[in-house]
C-alpha cells in the first residue's frame, strides 16, 4: 500500500491528485486490475469529476455547501457536522480500473481529494487490486 | 477489460444494464471475486437500486433533479453543472460481488447507468477482480 | 464470501458493523488487498464515518431525512421511495483496504450499515479481494 500526503489550503477545497495516483500505480507495476484510492478520514472525501474547467469542481463544492450549511441544528459539538455529511455523500474512496499499467480514466476525468474541514494535512492510501490470473485484457 | 456501449434517449434517464454486466462476467469466467462497473464520463453515473417497479428509479431521478436544478447560479459555462454534481453524488462506479460465476446481487437489485446529460452514447468499462488464491467461497 | 446478519430496530438507524467486518477478514486470512462490504438490499446502504461521537451518525441521518422527506410526491406505491433515494446516495457498498491482515481504517472511521426502512433483518456480504501476486506492502 502506497500513502500520499496532501496539504489542503481552505476549509472546502477539491485537490486534483490524479497524477500522484497514476505515479503510484506505475511504481507498483500493476498491469491490469484496479486501484483503490482511500482517505482514512471522516471530514474529507474522494470524487471523480471533470478538471478541464476548474468551474466544475467549484460548482460541485458550491452545491454541497448550499445544501449542507455549516450552521444547521446539528448535535455534534465540534461544529463540523457539515463536513461529516459531505464525506458520506461523496464517499471516502474511489476505485479506478487499470489497463496496461495506466489508470483507465475517461478523457475529462480527474481524481479529487475533497477537503471539507481544512486546512489540514490528509493521507491518501493507494491499494492495487489484481484481476484473476491468466485473464488478460 | 470489457467495454459496453449504451445509447441513452433523454437528458435524464436510468438504463438497466444488469444483464449486459452479468453476461460480461460469464464470458470472462470469473468464479469468485468482484466486478467493477465504471463509466469514464463526468456527466453520468452508476447506481444500484430496485428495478421491479420502474417508479423507483423515476423517483430517485426526480429527487436528484428537484434538489439540483439545471439553472442555478453555476459558474461552469456549458450549462450542465447539474449533471456533474449528480455524477459526484451517485459516483461513476459500482462494485458487485461475484459468487460461483454470477453477480451476487440482491433479489430486487439492478445496476443502472444514470444519464444526466443525454441523449448520448456512453461507454461502460467492466473489470473483474480476483479473490485471493486458495480461498474459495 | 462471508455473510453477516444484522437486525435493525428503527426505520432510520446507523448500525456500526466494523468489528464484525474485521472479524470476517481475520477469519478469511487475507494479508493485503481490500474488503468489499455489500448489502444486497435497495432500502438500506453502507457508509464510513466517525463513531467516536454518536452525534455524528445522528447528524448524517437527520440531514438525509430533512432533504429527503418520507411523504413527498413520489410515484412508487410502497411509500418508501425516500429509503430508495437514500440508498442511492450512500451507495450499497464500502471498499476498505486491508494491510497486514487488518482493515486499514482511519482512527475515527467506522463502517455503518445504514437502515432507511426498518426495522428489518439485513444481510451483509463480505468479499475479500487480492492484491497482485509478489507485490507486498
Amino acid at each position: 500500500m502506497h500513502v500520499l500526503t496532501v496539504s489542503t489550503a481552505a476549509r472546502n477545497q477539491f485537490v486534483d491528485i490524479t497524477r500522484e495516483v497514476a505515479d503510484a500505480v506505475r511504481a507498483h507495476g500493476l498491469r491490469d486490475g484496479a486501484c483503490l484510492v482511500y482517505v482514512p478520514h471522516t471530514t474529507c472525501g474522494l470524487t471523480i469529476n471533470e478538471n478541464a474547467d476548474p468551474d466544475v469542481p467549484a460548482d460541485v463544492l458550491a452545491h454541497l455547501s448550499a445544501v449542507i450549511p455549516r450552521r444547521a441544528e446539528f448535535r455534534h459539538g465540534e461544529g463540523n457536522s457539515d463536513a461529516h455529511i459531505k464525506s458520506s455523500l461523496t464517499g471516502c474512496s474511489a476505485l479506478v480500473p487499470v489497463r496496461d499499467g495506466a489508470l483507465a480514466l475517461g478523457t475529462w476525468q480527474a481524481i479529487f481529494l475533497c477537503e471539507f474541514d481544512g486546512p489540514r494535512t490528509r493521507r491518501v492510501q493507494i491499494q492495487c487490486l489484481a484481476e484473476p490470473e491468466g485473464r488478460g485484457a
